[in-house]
């Protein structure tokens, strides 16, 4: 065996064939387009399997620090690869307006947005049919064969990883600690936070009295949002709260979890919670400038697949967050240095078994 | 003089002062946040500099080949600083929220948002107050010095990069031909265009009677769209076309140079188009990724400039587009084969004095 | 038509066959390692596709703007891959030597190394065999198939890229100049400088006698330098200088490029140049972090082709640069406002058909 | 306080003075030269910041799961910074040689190789005065100033990274494990290894006899490496080993870390161990990158504090690697599925008090 066959380079250096060489010319570029979707695909297809191996490992209700730190080192490369994805756009982007519309026609109607492994990605997150936008569901309804809808659709039955990070939440068991009633200690910490807030806003005397109210307002709105969350017996304001798509009590796990990250034991969680943060970001960045090119290349025009092209993109940008409720537990952070302190019972459950002896 | 001399770093490496420290306490993560704005500004600077330059060379009324491109590098260079500015918030990221939070408080009022040189840098590009957001205008009136509000109105009452394009544009002496009417020809050559995607819409069994209604409706309008643009003798209906703030003979001269760019005198004017694209889309992934990460720190809480934070960010992105018109001229481009060859004595117009012997 | 079709994406997903999995367990990163070789081999077709289209633009015995400029962009092309190409090394660089020693066995004696396209890459670039590393001269004889080895040796024995520039080089026709003689102002101001640099330094009162000596030496040795290139008359010194591989009138051509870049005619030559140094310097940066990668994946260790991996890199690295005559010309350079001034007559010759009038 | 008071932009912004301009012309890019200077010795400010806080962490000869964590955080946060800092060269390389040397002279003898702040870099992390380059070296004696150099010399006298992470690797408990004998299980472990290896060689029928031979040879000695080293009994033939210049204990410290990196109470240490090993890769690659942008800025000419340029920085490269230790150990690894498993009472020893029921 050889490097050659290894790869199976055979199969991946012949597969390329531009449309406009069938028609009798071949357009220059269109080498390029097919090679950059197929290099999207690969990697695609790389995301995808170390996804379902994190899939995987949440799904088992022992979630030792053994497999956490595998899920992580996995959530990592994923996000290793969507940085170069992001870079990718610039390799299309040495394609011109011109250059492009010498091949698009022979495309229609296929279209950028079709990939399905793209779609797996996005429902093996937590995208959900319902939530996408008109066009997006469209896309499910018109331009699948009927296999590969069904494919879709069983994959959405199955346990997102948002949903498997809720019930991984839920059962932390680290938010009950007998006497010591936490959250009551956290609300008394915030309420000193915005205390002290209120009085810096209104003692500024470069605001008129028109800003001294409007930013008093968003703070005791604030105040009122962390009174909601901090709650524990009443779920029903939180559950209202349309900011949340989790329940309250995977919420304030997590919450616990990124204000105690020190802890030895919350420290892998911690870095879960943020791989998570990070990978949507990048999903959202990678949209962004996917449209931006797209507008670059199309202008308002509509795009092959019949779907509006640069707007699509931009309104799909905007709705498929998956882990935004993770992102907006920043609202709800205190000062470092006013952590209530954990008692030393607590603490001890949250460390090593073996201690260092000064 | 020595390297510390020449560099002045004495200034330099001694214009750290953390608020926290002041108080008492260094929270440690306060460098971080001054070092990251002080080196922003620093690009800031370096960006004006050269932006100050390209506006001086293109004032200039004869704007020949060997000023345009030293208008070119400039402006790769301001490019490439762009790309570094990006790369940045990777590291800002590095702060958690309760690290910023240590110290958040002790910055109240001055914002993020405040850096006079940024803004600098969107009135030379052609930002107008009149059509920033609200919050932004609020900016001006409330947060500004005197002396720095008047710097900022004597730069906007100046001719900005936009408006010296539009004239550099108008100018330009490549738009009438004698008895060869380029326009005409290439409205022939884009209604051939138009007729062949038509008939790939209407005979594509995959779609259904209503999207084929919907995608011929679409054409149409990019049909209507490219005669309002190319009717050189009307303006009228061109002027009410919203997606277009420069004049219809700037317009027309941009798409000329677009087209043409293997022509050797238009290829520095096409390089210089394309500057202008990539600046613009440079600052526009700036914003976004500036603003996704503003919401991570700080969830959906107010800034301490006391605005609405990360809301605010999403919302200047979407206005401060500065050259749209050059985005949006990708709605009109044709097939690079099928573009009208041009007449020769209009071709050796556009080419080299000396003519290589075969 | 859809997009799975188009792309052929039922040969590229299909085509990763890991061979711990064909002797019974999976190692989860051989998946890695085999998708991310066979992105670096899509890639690589693609650069060869660009760089044997500019192979044969610089066939043409006239290369016009018009070219010149198709074959800018395709460079500028290349380049862009070569910064993905080094991005990606990022995502090998998150599996460790354990989880690549689980499968690193069942790869011999196929390497890393044996890429036959990142060959072919050098070869029309216009890397020798007989240049090459000893461990480098041993693969072609000991690792590839008869008809791989002929497929190089045939690429060899057409011209290479290195070949075609000299040669193009050489036929550029603005080298002699009538009455002017462009070289010995050249000279002239060239001593200008050198009489100027030398008086610098003698008159430092930070230096030693000794390093006074050292550096007078030094400029002393780099003046007759520019007097053996400069000497047109005289080529024996010149071809005696080892940092040259290309001829003296081609290096001096070169050297007119680079100098009256600003001249219309010169733009785009100059541009050109500065393309191929930027392949060149994006190989050597991407073999450097590629043998930085195996050294911290294998330590000293032998790598799976029986070569000495991290070592063997090392020395490819510093034997493979193609392009150095044009990194030695920056030795050749003087201040830009030095420069003599050409002649009317001559600029004329180097300027634009149309003038603008003022 | 406003942001521009807040982030002392009076002295950042008014620090930049030409010396071209003193002169009576400003050379437009010197700007370019000095701000970009300026930018990295901010930076570099701030990782001696972050340096010199996980310094005062090691010196804590308790050193905590929290410390770590806080340790790791800083260490990745300079990784962040040195990756912009790579990135960074881009933007000089936007310099041309002529317009370099516009500005050059003036500088004389000031270099760019006189950071005072990177010798401290160097200095913190590990590198001594007497295994620097002959060039380096003469720096220290003749370019600094007497405060500058006893500073240096100061620091040097003090423990550096590499000296405390020894000492912390030393002091590590678990390398002891009463009745089981780890190292020899490890032995055991990695000659099934060799033993497999050898004859996969050895039945190669792609090999010449002298090639097997040769391959063969390169497996025994590193088999006889893995004895020296693993033998704890006798460090005799460890401390003669030039790879690694840490002791023996030090050294199997960290191997067993990087082997056992999943088990709780490693994985923080291993998460150090990787931070330095990837910030001495990215001082590497930023010195390699810096000296083709010097070679291409200046080819082979002397620089201007009168160091050999290009050559220097490139001997630099080779010589000023601090953590070569922990890149080597990659020798000594065995694959993942072959790993010893520990006994049950060591690896409690290891994990978590806390223990989740299934």
């Amino acid at each position: 065996m050889n490097y050659g066959q290894y790869l199976n380079l055979n199969s991946i250096l012949n597969a390329q064939f531009p449309e406009s060489e069938k028609k009798g010319l071949l357009a220059h570029d269109e080498m390029l387009f097919i090679i950059t979707h197929q290099a999207y695909e690969l990697w695609f297809k790389q995301i995808l399997f170390e996804l379902d191996s994190v899939v995987g490992i949440f799904q088992d209700p022992v979630l030792d620090d053994q497999k956490m730190g595998v899920a992580h080192s996995r959530l990592e490369r994923v996000i290793t690869i969507q940085r170069v994805l992001v870079h990718q756009i610039d390799i299309i982007e040495t394609m011109t307006p011109m250059d492009f519309l010498e091949f698009r026609d022979l495309l229609i109607p296929a279209s950028g947005f079709q990939s399905i492994q793209f779609k797996k990605i996005e429902i093996i997150l937590g995208i959900k049919k319902k939530s996408r936008t008109p066009a997006d569901q469209d896309f499910f309804r018109t331009r699948l064969q009927e296999s590969e809808r069904q494919t879709l659709e069983d994959l959405e039955s199955r346990q997102s990883l948002l949903e498997l990070l809720e019930n991984w939440l839920e059962r932390i068991p680290f938010l009950e600690f007998g006497e010591f009633d936490f959250w009551k200690a956290y609300q008394t910490a915030a309420n000193k936070m915005f205390e002290r807030d209120e009085s810096i806003i209104r003692s500024n005397s470069d605001l008129s009295a028109e800003e001294i109210a409007f930013q008093v307002t968003a703070l005791q709105n604030t105040r009122k949002q962390f009174q909601s969350l901090l709650n524990k017996s009443d779920a029903n304001h939180f559950n209202q709260d349309p900011h949340f798509c989790m329940n309250q009590r995977a919420v304030l796990a997590a919450l616990f979890i990124k204000l105690y990250r020190d802890q030895p034991i919350l420290h892998l969680p911690y870095k879960l919670l943020t791989n998570l943060i990070e990978i949507d970001e990048l999903w959202t960045t990678w949209r962004q400038r996917h449209a931006i090119m797209v507008q670059r290349m199309l202008g308002t025009r509509i795009g092959t697949g019949g779907s509006a092209g640069a707007d699509y993109l931009k309104k799909t940008t905007e709705k498929n967050r998956v882990f935004s409720d993770l992102f907006h537990l920043s609202s709800y952070m205190i000062p470092r240095s006013e952590l209530p302190e954990l008692p030393e019972s607590i603490s001890r459950q949250l460390g090593f078994y073996f201690t260092p002896q000064n």
